[in-house]
């Protein structure tokens, strides 16, 4: 694309505009947190963060792009959380995902809601979302397995992507399984993979 | 419980009624296999299926009571196909059940739909009909898992429970990536996962 001319300064009522969504935003995050993600109206949702229907509407559309903004903004701080560990391999970050998502139930169930929504149709939000997010989460930790192969500390012999496919699955299955009975063994049977992948030393 | 009195035979318009359940749930699982689970109403379903809304809910009660009928009785099918396969391994079996399933997208979105209800309040039939699900196949799979550690064809040094869990987990993960994505590597991640739980020789 050719390039533009600077975009103009945002005026002081935009830039207010930007923060009363991001105030709203945060509160939904807690929301969201404490109730879950029934699919609920936006009507029930805005009573609950304590703004008025046409408000929610006119930061955010619809409850799918709502939705979206919550779960990308909790995947953000969960992010920030991973980066300080050193060289994770993809396992253990979804170890430590399956940690801090425990924490706040209500975000995995926005994560399930948001990705049932996704393989329906009529939901463009939500789908154009979840086809983004794992070809983005997939492609990124094909390359971190891939580092980790060229370090002799994942098995050489598996295809990188296969492998990316495969622990994101897993992930995403055990907090399903452990949402609806929290005896189901997450941790193990995602310690066994991390110790199935590791390279034979 | 005490062993009561032998029940009743049913009447001849229960009989019937029975015949008739099950002629609307053979054509409610083609018209999910068709056109997908997207959560419409009880009335959008019955409409497609033929029926009046007052027989649908004559016959099933609710939308989750239906979606947990049809998805019953698919799983029925693919058990039947299944128990055909001699000594098959866990994987093998998720493999077989990936492989059924694409052709009938509709019921693998029908799956992931009754999930998500299952993990929002409110949903009773959804919720109880997931518990018992994922109880009864992880105990089925850990027995399974079991055998083939005892017959030396899975490494035993793992937790059968476990096992059992990623397994599931795995293959629930996979499908939800192909529905989004067929090229994701759906048959590659569960072949890694087949090879990895071998046995060494």
């Amino acid at each position: 694309m050719p390039e533009g001319p600077p975009e103009p300064k945002k005026r002081g009522g935009y830039a207010k505009g930007d923060a009363r969504k991001q105030q709203i935003l945060d509160r939904a995050i807690e929301v969201f947190a404490q109730r879950g993600a029934n699919r609920t109206s936006l009507r029930a949702i805005a009573e609950a963060v304590g703004v008025t229907h046409g408000t929610l509407v006119h930061h955010f559309g619809s409850l799918d792009e709502l939705l979206v903004a919550v779960y990308t903004a909790s995947d953000k701080a969960l992010d920030e959380r991973i980066a300080l560990f050193e060289d994770p391999t993809p396992v253990e970050i979804m170890i430590e995902s399956a940690r801090a998502n425990r924490a706040v139930p209500g975000l995995v169930q926005l994560y399930s809601t948001l990705m049932a929504a996704a393989l329906e149709e009529g939901h463009p939000a939500a789908t154009d979302f979840a086809k983004n997010w794992f070809a983005t989460v997939r492609e990124d930790l094909t390359e971190l397995v891939r580092e980790h192969q060229q370090a002799g500390r994942i098995r050489g012999d598996l295809d990188p992507r296969a492998v990316a496919s495969l622990v994101i699955a897993a992930s995403d299955g055990l907090q399903t399984q452990w949402l609806l009975d929290d005896t189901a063994p997450q941790d193990e049977a995602l310690s066994i993979l991390e110790s199935l992948l590791r390279a034979p030393s």
